[in-house]
């Protein structure tokens, strides 16, 4: 057991404080980290503010881990001290289903282990990476290659993997038209993958504040969805929408932005159930669906494909003292486009 | 222009009635067919009673049309008088868009041309199949290969395309398990066609009423959607739900039944909005989509493939003089499947 500082919240919408907490010896196949960046996510603030239900405390959040490896466990043959390297949205899974054999250990059925507010096979609650150290199975952890910074790349391990994820099964490439809904830490990310893909990439935020942004990250075209002749400009546009927004929308609107069997994928959803017609998928032959985070293997093909485009997040970085100043900026969607937190300050 | 014989409903929710209508002189591609026999399809009512809209009256419904071509225009190459042939749910489209030009006329952008409570592209009102003849262009015309009698042939022109168009879409077939939610006109066609694939059927039923008729026409599992161990029991379990209810679902519930990557397809669909907590979709990568009719090209393939494997509807065959009453017994699920009116009798 090794004792680590952490950020933590205390109780259900507490602000985050400084704390310690215990990590495990490394056993037979772990690999100890010396965390260097962590991000962001939208999610953590849900999870920190119970928005997803009932959530165990204390909470050290924080699933998107950059940092390097500095001791690893007799078994493990994937690593060695002094790798860089990450760790994403799980930290286990069943290993025994039809889905973690085939690599898509997001949709494990025997219950896969969130890196945090989760608890492990053995019981234990798990901490996520807003702390200086972390043990992980080497099966979970990805290598990070050297072409990306590990500040940059910190937000890959979620926010890269859930849209590239989406983008690769949809088969985003030339010749398809993909629209990015929503310009923040999804979003943003998603401009630069789909684009890399080779597919023409527009944005539909809500105004047009961000679309120099947006037009310089990759997209071809920018719209804004609060003027109404978007929707009928660019109707019956796109073969693949990736829809970022935990909003709530008008699904009819959007839907009928898409081609003849074009599919809207939601990778971000409001908490409250949403309204469709289903005349408005019949006519078209058109597809809602959703996605989540991305496979251990396909996430380390993710970050190969950002090395080799040079695709790292845009970032903010922040001390960890800065992090509940943070969370509200990013509640006001007021950042460009994750916020990283440099773990040497915690 | 011919006069003759047909069924129309006077305006909006008025009872069906004897009446007659102008069928126009054949032009240079058009057939005229001597209608042998009409489905009645649960939208003929909905049209009627303008539950889909304003609706253009009086309106001839009947888009399941099966008879014999009697005449042709000097430009026809596909027919000959004589032949057995078809008539579904569009007799026009714009012919020049994308889809049309793919053979996915049901789904063109440039507008097509319902067989009924249309308007032609001369202007001209459309009246369906509840009449002695109609004259068609021919490239909106299928061949009735001769193995099908038909009588069990109309209905495939709507309910028999409906199902097999998403099917083959979504790959049923060996090695998928594919689930019917509703066994009515649509449903028990999809049941025969799934299992003519070679799909592994599961018929999910309100009731196990129909039981013994859904294992006779094919399906290896039947299960009552009123009882909640159904769901438990199959949670994970189907690659493909093809719905075709028009009431409103507990769409979570059905989609929990999905395994990954899976689709629930709606050929049905409530006229009201449905509610959905998008989560349903994120976990598990799953689908809801939607599909209408098929392509002229598939239409003939399905009547092929019908033809080939045996498939007819299951019908009660009924005088036009029953039209009324049979409209009530659809409406109340009274009717094992399909109700067919025998032309002759108009």
């Amino acid at each position: 057991m090794t004792t680590v500082a952490a950020y933590a919240a205390p109780a259900a919408k507490a602000p985050l404080e400084r704390t310690t907490i215990e990590r495990r010896a490394v056993r037979e196949h772990d690999v100890l980290i010396d965390i260097h960046f962590a991000g962001i996510c939208h999610s953590d603030i849900h999870q920190v503010r119970e928005g997803w239900g009932e959530a165990i405390f204390p909470m050290v959040p924080g699933h998107e881990i950059a940092g390097v490896v500095s001791e690893v466990g007799p078994g493990v043959t994937k690593f060695a001290v002094g790798d860089r390297v990450g760790v994403g949205c799980m930290v286990d899974s069943c290993r025994e289903c039809e889905n973690c054999r085939a690599g898509r250990e997001q949709y494990c059925t025997g219950g896969n282990v969130m890196t945090y507010n989760g608890v492990g096979k053995d019981g234990e609650v798990t901490y996520g990476g807003y702390s200086e150290k972390v043990v992980v199975d080497e099966n979970f952890v990805v290598r990070i290659p050297d072409a990306l910074s590990l500040d940059v790349a910190a937000p890959l391990l979620c926010a890269g993997i859930t849209v590239y994820s989406p983008l690769r099964h949809w088969n985003a490439g030339p010749g398809k038209k993909v629209a990015v809904l929503g310009m923040g830490g999804l979003g943003h990310m998603a401009v630069k993958i789909a684009h890399a893909m080779g597919a023409e990439v527009t944005v539909l935020s809500q105004s047009l504040r961000k679309k120099d942004d947006g037009l310089r990250l990759g997209a071809d075209h920018y719209y804004a969805t609060s003027d109404p002749k978007t929707f009928e400009e660019l109707r019956g546009s796109f073969d693949l929408i990736v829809s970022t927004v935990s909003a709530p929308l008008d699904f009819g609107a959007f839907l009928s932005l898409l081609r003849t069997d074009g599919a809207l994928v939601n990778v971000g959803a409001p908490e409250e159930p949403i309204s469709l017609n289903l005349f408005s998928l019949i006519g078209g032959r058109k597809t809602l669906a959703g996605s989540s985070i991305g496979g251990i293997r396909e996430t380390q093909e993710m970050l190969d494909f950002c090395a080799e485009h040079n695709l790292g997040a845009e970032i903010e970085l922040i001390a960890a003292s800065e992090i509940n100043e943070a969370y509200e900026r990013v509640l006001a969607s007021d950042v460009r486009y994750r916020f990283v937190i440099d773990a040497s300050t915690i």
